[in-house]
């Protein structure tokens, strides 16, 4: 086996083997391994993070066949499964019929579609963020399903209804129509800087689905609280990137002000750690 | 003119009008933006940071279209001009003919070759580093100078002799040919942990053509210095990369272990960083 | 200069050099070049053509990423211009922009968009195919004119009115709005199977913009009946990828039956027609 | 399911499954689509159709990342495996162990590698056709097998000795230590315009493992008489290409010169057929 041959259990499989899962977002292979090695149990190939890495914004401007090479290509590095973020299915519900055959063959097994309308803008800009009718998001469920060649393939419903100031109600009466459809699970996201209103939502909810939760704004939910309140995985969507930029910033700036980079020697990775994690080791073996 | 196009001068224009040329190294638009904005002159993209981005060794496993994509997306975000790191050319003299066609068309103003054998393994790694018969080599660079269409175009040849352990005057002599074969600089990389190989290539180069040098390990070369000792470029090209690593290992690692993100708010970049960096207000404007 | 740095004349220049300009349909290099050799003026990116090419339907699940792959390396081959063929822009407006910024650094100099809604579906299909709000797409082509970088762009609207049923008025009231948004053409299409609707079209369109027609249903129409009726340009659309399929079937269909090739050698082309097509003798100067 | 997610045999099966393979060659979906559909128990996904479609040389321009995408994409509209021409392995051992785990990853069965040195040039034309050591090329051999995750997955070791010039005892020496170092099958390549190079190699073979052959330049040899002969597999590598470049030229060229396209209606496919090959009525079921 070539080192890339990496085998991985299914996302469906993660979430009944743990109390909690969590997920940490990235937007690369490298990103996705770190996360891998410091302990998450999968990865969030995050359009946020991946339309962010390219300098533009998470606005359906990159497509399918970008955010899909990216979360295949992070798949490949891992011994734990991707859950790809699919925004609206990339279009109607063949499109989302398409995406389920594509992300499949790439061995993805998990992905979250969102009921927002098609082009999506980031949930935390300000902008119109109309949902798509109940009707026809449910229909994309139902036809994600339907598309679906391995019955292992797990499809997360998201709903934005609390991103759209439509509150906690509307989030419920959707997921219910969402879990007839056939979602797998939930997502649930909200811009709020406190928990509340999701907790709002999970009471309510009474664990008719597993619950995901993306706690940027209320960073200080702690994932034990989360998963009493009945959370089965919670998504770490961003912080990824934002220490990245910030490191970025800082390791470059400081070379180009002190015009050397012998300070940062002993607080950067060195040279062998890439090798590491590029596994040089284990494909020098197919040239000996 | 929509966010994207975005106009910048030719690294020809950028070497001559600056006495020395910082350039640092990325592998994604993300990373080239944050250099650029730090102050560096140009950007390296970098195989060995495009392949470790991707964990998978810099090794030739990825080739010219993974390269040139990521250069040309670098080249997309950016008002500086890109340096692309094109390995050995990725075969022989027509892979080099096509490689330049290419480059060109994506908007690339420079690139680098190297005068080791196709597959090449990162100059770090312990392995042979057989170089490219002298002939052989400076044809390739005849005809990249040949294959171009734009005068503007920058071909830096790039011996591996010192890295092969054939020393300085192996690498005198070699840059001396790639010289005559119409290479518009010399790069002369090498792995000892002093400057002192570079400072006696320069001192015998005599300002031939201008020189760029990569002080990854020797790191105290302070870049006033490179210059008084005759560089013109100097390329920091996998700091940023190895930056990277260490602040997802901290980020993701304290998250994982705490059980939150709370106390990684204040130094991390905010979301509206990430939006400033996707020049979301810059996207939006077209909606209006 | 390599084979590949192939200039060509902006589509603009071509349709004003031209009393009517012709244009064939292609789905890939090899097709482009073949319809440049008969005569061709210019060549259409057909999205129809290309989605058939990947037994795919023509409904927008192939995204811009694809088309614009195929139309750039179409471009590369010839000395003739190519149209794009860029369905709905997309998505919205911010869409469009970034489209327009993608076409026009891989060189395209002319792109087609229409007034559908987003996914389209192909106009001979049957489906729905209603409208875009006509408001909201003459922001597409004001977004597509304020986005390009170059005067030399060139932005085709297309209406669907017709295909739509909705008949030669709201062709005409649509046209107008799209001419007064700063479209530099329009395009017109029917799939009734003469070519009436299309010259009350022109008859009320008093030459207000270039009008360019695809008569795929009224294959009778000769080219100068048309110029003398006011038209522009004539796209031929799909009629190389029919007949491919044709001699695909009859060809492999042969070989099948009879157990053997012989009996084709002499009504295909020679392995030296491909090497001609491959441009072989050209590429080889470069390994001398 | 969606209409993608095609199942299909390994090459394996398929080979065990009949007397004698046939095989034809093919550049996209739609030619594959067509082989099957006439027949073929398998399609060769040619890197001289797959180049030439791009009108560039067959001659290691276009990289792994190409022909991968390409055979992948046939295999995806197909029910028939995709047997892929990975031409030397794109590199060294290193590259044939990365080939194989993007390969298998990719659902392709079956993979072709031959004992050329990288770049490679199309056997047929007129260029040094060296060949790689024995040894390193048995080399490639053992690495294929040993990378390779599914027992299924099929190497064929190709020799060009005949090519090459070095008769038919080279070729035999070599297919013996390609055996030995692991290969499901061999293929050789002559272009002699009759079938005596092959039938000599045929003779001293002794069926030691499967023979797969391409009678381009001995186009009259019958299927049968191969197959009594002690051929396993035949593949007709690019005769749909060369059908394609004449019907192109024929319809594109009847359409500029006449002006019109009435007359090729009754000799071309119809939209309809289009619609057909594109599975417009299955996917059209996903929107309902």
């Amino acid at each position: 086996m070539s080192p890339t041959n990496r085998t991985y259990p299914s996302f469906r499989s993660v979430l009944a083997a743990h109390p909690l899962t969590r997920i940490a977002g990235a937007h690369s292979p490298l990103g996705g391994v770190i996360a891998e090695q410091v302990g998450f149990q999968a990865v969030w190939a995050s359009s946020f993070e991946i339309s962010a890495a390219r300098c533009l914004p998470d606005a359906s401007l990159l497509g399918m066949t970008e955010y899909l090479e990216a979360a295949a290509n992070i798949q490949k590095a891992l011994t734990v499964p991707v859950v790809a973020d699919c925004d609206t299915g990339f279009g109607n519900s063949m499109n989302v019929a398409y995406m389920v055959a594509e992300y499949e063959r790439a061995g993805i097994t998990a992905v979250s579609i969102e009921d927002k309308i098609f082009p999506k803008m980031n949930s935390f800009a300000a902008a119109d963020h109309s949902l798509l009718d109940v009707g026809d998001f449910a229909h994309k469920i139902e036809t994600a399903k339907k598309a679906q060649s391995d019955d292992e393939f797990f499809v997360i419903a998201r709903t934005e209804a609390m991103i759209s100031g439509l509150g906690v109600d509307e989030a419920l009466k959707r997921c219910n129509v969402y879990a007839d459809a056939g979602a797998d699970a939930v997502l649930v996201h909200s811009k709020k800087d406190t928990k509340d209103e999701v907790i709002a939502f999970l009471d309510a909810w009474e664990d008719r689905l597993p619950v995901v939760v993306v706690p940027t704004t209320y960073p200080d939910w702690h994932a034990d609280e989360a998963h009493t309140a009945g959370v089965s995985a919670v998504i770490y969507a961003n912080q990824g990137l934002r220490a990245t930029i910030t490191s970025l910033r800082n390791a470059l700036g400081s070379i180009y002000e002190t015009g050397h980079s012998a300070h940062l020697e002993d607080s950067i990775a060195g040279v062998k750690d890439v090798f590491a994690l590029q596994r040089l080791d284990q494909w020098q073996e197919f040239t000996a």
